[in-house]
């Protein structure tokens, strides 16, 4: 039995697709809990229409910025709408590199996006609201920046809480424009995703394909604005520590950027809409209009033999190589 | 990435003892079904206190042989308990063998599994009630040979009906004793188990583990009782297609029949206890005494990952290799 590790792995990529195709279910209406407990075990990508979420009903730009007032809110800002992506810099090395943060009101983030996306000048900076850190609710964080917002959302799923018997990790808000994309990537969470206003689009990829995902390690970097000029650069972090494990695929929506064995599901999620997104699934992520979405993130399950497949499948060897080696 | 396969596989089998190690949980009562659902998407076995099945209340001697009066009953008998097994045939080759079939009355299995178990002579041929062809309930079969023991076994376990969204596929009736053991395998089923009277001994092991459990393709016999000896012979199947895939380990209680990376969970079920078996368990099964069981076999979930997971740990090529052939 010394067989190739690859070769098994493209004979389980295809068996998985044979059985399960590239589709995703719609369900009508929110499931029982125990019916969501029989999706989650299956653990492929469902929408689900009607979720209950108060937000939906009063999410317009007047209302936010009444709401929010004078607070400041902490927005990414990037040159090219590619926050916590792979990047080029200057130096010609590639880094993994994270976002300045600029403070602004919601009303300024909101005349921000618009001002863009009215204006023919589209090489200006681009602004995400993502701060992903429990920004309506977290167990740790007593009240995040979008506290006179949390009273429109639900602090958890019914459904999905007693289906996993747990409650949330973190809930999210996230504003955005077709501007900004999120580079391929997947998370240790499962998640549950609904559109408030625009349209979310997901290419989703199953974890039995993340073998052929070309991961690498990558020296980290952030954007800092440079006092002087005023422009965005890439700062390398300090230390050779900080390293941080990520796709080498920057756009998988471009001709032949995936493998050919990889066939993605696009999901055009709308307002209302919500998406079960299973732990472990590779996800790239756009909009196509000024989209507000929220989301829930719950704890993978650690136990049983999930788990240790998700990371199998990424990392059979614990041997991860770094990029730039040859510059 | 022209890593080995079980260098992979491994460090998957360590990383899933460090974070499940090697123990089970009890259930002091039947879980709801929503509670089920999170046990079977962990998939880790699970022994339950107090499912309620009737037979436990009645199936003594007296009643399970008025019950079946003369009713013929089908009986797996071999020379040395080990039916569904590798095993030597006097042509030196090595066989997957199936049992031979008596077919006698409830009364006369209950005193030949009692005789044998007086006599010191223990040289006798073994007799065990193992049809597991649904010989209580099955979709297919409008009534199997236990028509009148059937009354007093569910026909379903609701909380696990409810957990998975289907009926059980088979019911089966099991009766033993320390003579005969079970070969260890694992099954495409999600396995309820029930002891009724005595003690079913279970060794189990995580699917983690099946890349080393060392299938191979034995060609198919069967135990025919010789007319004129009335001795029962290993008779070779027609066709050099009649293969089939088993592990070669015979006997995984013996001390160095397991690869070192392997620590199975001992379970020794007692009557009125039921187990949770997953799918794709390996299992070494035995009893310690008359022991009469039932279990309750649901079709696995084909869809996503899990099955198609099971497969690939168990098979990541397509080529197992046959036995024999240097001989």
């Amino acid at each position: 039995m010394d067989h190739n590790f690859v070769d098994a792995a493209r004979k389980l990529s295809a068996e998985y697709r044979d059985l399960n195709g590239s589709t995703f279910e719609i369900l009508e209406e929110p499931p029982s809990a125990l019916e969501f407990a029989r999706i989650v075990h299956i653990s492929r990508p469902v929408v689900i229409k009607g979720v209950d979420v108060p937000a939906m009903k009063l999410w317009d730009n007047d209302y936010l910025i009444k709401k929010m007032g004078d607070r400041l809110i902490s927005i990414a800002v990037t040159p090219n709408g590619c926050a916590d992506a792979i990047t080029r810099a200057p130096d010609n090395r590639l880094y993994f590199v994270e976002p300045a943060t600029d403070r602004m009101t919601m009303h300024e983030l909101l005349s921000t996006l618009e001002n863009r996306r009215k204006s023919s000048k589209r090489s200006k900076e681009i602004h995400y609201l993502q701060s992903q850190n429990g920004n309506l609710f977290s167990p740790n964080e007593s009240c995040g920046e979008f506290e006179p917002l949390k009273y429109d959302v639900p602090e958890e799923i019914p459904w999905c809480s007693d289906a996993l018997g747990q409650k949330p990790d973190a809930v999210n808000i996230w504003i955005g424009d077709e501007g900004s994309r999120t580079s391929l990537h997947s998370d240790p969470y499962e998640n549950i995703y609904t559109v408030i206003r625009g349209t979310k689009h997901f290419l989703l990829i199953p974890p039995t394909d993340s073998w052929c995902l070309q991961e690498r390690l990558y020296p980290h970097a952030t954007y800092k604005r440079n006092s002087l000029s005023g422009r965005l650069e890439i700062i390398p972090s300090a230390g050779e520590g900080s390293q941080v494990r990520w796709s080498s695929i920057t756009d998988p929506c471009q001709r032949g950027a995936l493998p050919r064995e990889v066939v993605p599901t696009h999901i055009a999620l709308q307002a209302g809409e919500t998406l079960y997104l299973p732990v472990g699934w590779w996800h790239y992520v756009w909009q196509s209009d000024l989209t507000i979405a929220l989301n829930w993130w719950y704890d993978a399950e650690l136990r049983g033999m999930s788990w240790v497949l998700l990371n199998f499948l990424r990392n059979p060897t614990s041997t991860i190589l770094p990029v730039n080696t040859d510059t």
